[in-house]
């Protein structure tokens, strides 16, 4: 039975035990051979004897990163540097890797992030990139933990579609079949169909396609959307949700994994909501006292978000925002028709979700696609549902490769993306 | 505070409540109004006296299908049908439906499925449809929970590729700015790749796209596919992996939902793993001494699976499936070259997973691909993985609107899809 590294201190001394893993390093002193073994949960000293195994010669020219099979007594009164060894018996050589490797594993030559991309592969081995992928998995099942435990049906809408849902620009077209389709923005129409149809609560986590030309650290053009949208609810309800979720969700990953995030030099903070909400205009005039210069309906620099972020530096709304920088399904304010019902939900500088109360009502859904100039019968399948019976209701989207990005204070979201698309990169 | 209507049994006779939800019937007699009101969980009556509530007249006149807030008081002695009415004192119209409405949601007329799907938002109103994605919901909870008990990593892999997975066939093709791209058909590249990297055990739930022309009741153009791979493990591994995630899972979301479900006219018949596993050729002489006529190498028609299926009329496995029935990198059996470690999961006559061992070792990958007739040039991004220290691994991919289509007895698979894809249909 194959054995964990991370569980071999929970075996006793003198165990007969057996390992998976890569080859990470290799030192020979004379005929004595020390090979350090790395599979998905740590490494470990397995130390090789002339006399020990068969097929000592091919060990003891095998290549770093190939796969083996350890069979062997654990030493726990080892002088190795972790005090831990596996004195082999026998060793199975599952797969050689060829010489030279394209990057290192452990090597600390800095390798740009091209060459890194370009060989994922290698890259995802290193434990302190792996953790990455873990920490958002954790993260994401207490998202949908919380979500279930709050009556979420957890649904799949298409991700080809007919029609933008929001506006024409930055859409990748499909050719489908005869017809020309598009890849789906967002799955917001089709979250606001299903309050039609009464399903009441629902959440969505899929991929979402941004034709966006930006190509900053920031941006992704496939990403994975977490989306939430709830009936009879309003804007203040859902962001509840939200902040509720994401507490529930961190602290979880982090009771799960923080001591290993730790030993790879990432440090979560608790989350502790409730998170302060800011109003738009607010923040507007809180920079313009401190010397920038905005006006009501301009958006907000990464500068003047890096200057607020000295004040808030955790999670915090921004709500409120003026109605020309909202998609048009966004709810007006009920006081002040010149804002919205909406809300980002910001951590430190940078937006990670964006949410609102959303227009239930047929006639005001017409006009605000009158006023955003589009044309609405590329939305008969979606109106329609406002017709014969739409309930109230409010929702939001989250990034996930992004709320990992800012937990983890990593400097590019293609670090928190297993296989990053972008302006440039389709491959691998 | 809103009660759902299945909680209503929960509270005191005489309390009082609010509910919300669409007005399902409506009957006068006289002056007295009894309106059946329906949410996501249930429906009651509703009953509404000239004078106890101040918008009696507009209430009078309510369309069905409208959206209503009722304030009121509990009579559990009540003479209506469930012993069960609210005695509205307050009624809020949140949306009004128009008439006449495209199609009903509890009138018993036939209507076709292509008006059902061209007016879902009101199809999925039926709570016979409604709970088909409840149990979609909790069933994925269900295997999720099992993976992640196992260790196993969500991952979300590109659905935009450079390259087709299983060869050129059946792609929709994308503009990817200036390049030709295309939407992947699974993410069975990818999961191979990060066993490269060693993340030892994946799975990841999203959507798949096949460009197939057929257009049956199987048949989806966009389905949701459930994948995992696992490092270190054989096609055996992966099938008990299999069984066990579906006998949770099946008998989780039963054991929530059962009751619901009964009511509304499904049964789940409780999932026992170990499943029967027959060998392909096996089945191949057990048809052939049945009157079938059938060569080593033939698929199965759809007859010959039903004739199978009054045999196994459960799940059961279908193994070491011919090479030519199998992709590129399925691995060959050890003693017989022509048949693979491969295994289709069956539930009676429809195949609901498809799985095998994966070929490790670049020079055999190598073969394959020549095999196949594919230019291994187009896989460069894929093949770099197995040079460099890919260990042994084996995987599956589960079609989930398949799964549940079989589960509950669906006659067609679009039924357990909230907006299908098919060879003529792109909206909703």
């Amino acid at each position: 039975m194959r054995t964990y590294i991370n569980n071999i201190n929970n075996l006793e001394d003198g165990s007969i035990i057996e390992i998976d893993g890569w080859v990470q390093e290799i030192r020979k002193i004379k005929k004595l051979l020390f090979l350090i073994v790395r599979d998905n949960t740590g490494s470990v000293q397995v130390t090789v004897k002339d006399n020990m195994v068969k097929n000592y010669d091919s060990i003891y020219n095998i290549s770093r990163e190939s796969v083996i099979k350890v069979s062997g007594k654990l030493n726990k009164k080892s002088i190795s540097k972790s005090g831990v060894e596996i004195l082999a018996n026998e060793i199975i050589i599952l797969n050689t890797a060829e010489t030279p490797l394209p990057m290192g594993v452990i090597d600390l030559v800095d390798v740009d992030f091209d060459t890194r991309l370009n060989n994922r592969f290698i890259d995802l081995r290193k434990p302190e990139n792996l953790i990455i992928f873990k920490f958002e998995s954790e993260l994401l099942f207490g998202i949908r933990e919380y979500m279930n435990k709050n009556n979420f049906i957890e649904v799949h809408t298409p991700k080809i579609v007919a029609a933008a849902t929001e506006g024409g620009a930055d859409l990748f077209p499909v050719q489908y079949f005869e017809k020309r389709a598009y890849l789906n923005q967002s799955p917001q129409l089709y979250k606001e169909i299903l309050m039609s149809s009464g399903f009441d609560r629902v959440f969505e986590v899929g991929p979402a396609f941004r034709a966006e030309k930006e190509n900053t650290v920031r941006h992704l053009n496939e990403f994975t959307s977490i989306d939430i949208e709830m009936s009879f609810s309003d804007d203040e309800t859902v962001m509840r949700m939200l902040e509720n979720a994401i507490a529930y969700s961190v602290n979880r990953a982090d009771s799960i994994l923080g001591k290993e995030l730790k030993g790879l030099g990432y440090s979560i903070e608790e989350v502790r909501p409730p998170f302060p909400r800011i109003e738009y205009s607010e923040l507007i005039n809180y920079l313009n006292d401190n010397g920038f210069k905005l006006n009501f309906g301009d958006d907000f620099s990464p500068e003047a978000m890096k200057f607020v972020s000295k004040k808030y530096n955790g999670f915090y709304f921004i709500t409120k925002w003026p109605k020309d920088l909202r998609p048009f399904y966004t709810m007006p304010d009920d006081t002040n028709r010149n804002v919205t019902r909406s809300f980002d939900l910001q951590l430190r500088d940078i937006e990670v979700c964006s949410g609102a109360q959303r227009i239930h009502d047929y006639n005001m859904l017409e006009n605000s696609f009158n006023e955003k100039g589009l044309n609405k019968n590329n939305f008969e399948f979606y109106i329609k549902a406002f017709k014969y019976g739409m309930p109230p209701h409010a929702g939001w989207g989250l990034g996930l490769e992004r709320l990992v990005m800012n937990l983890l204070n990593l400097s590019n979201v293609r670090e928190s993306t297993l296989f990053p698309r972008d302006r440039s990169r389709l491959s691998p």
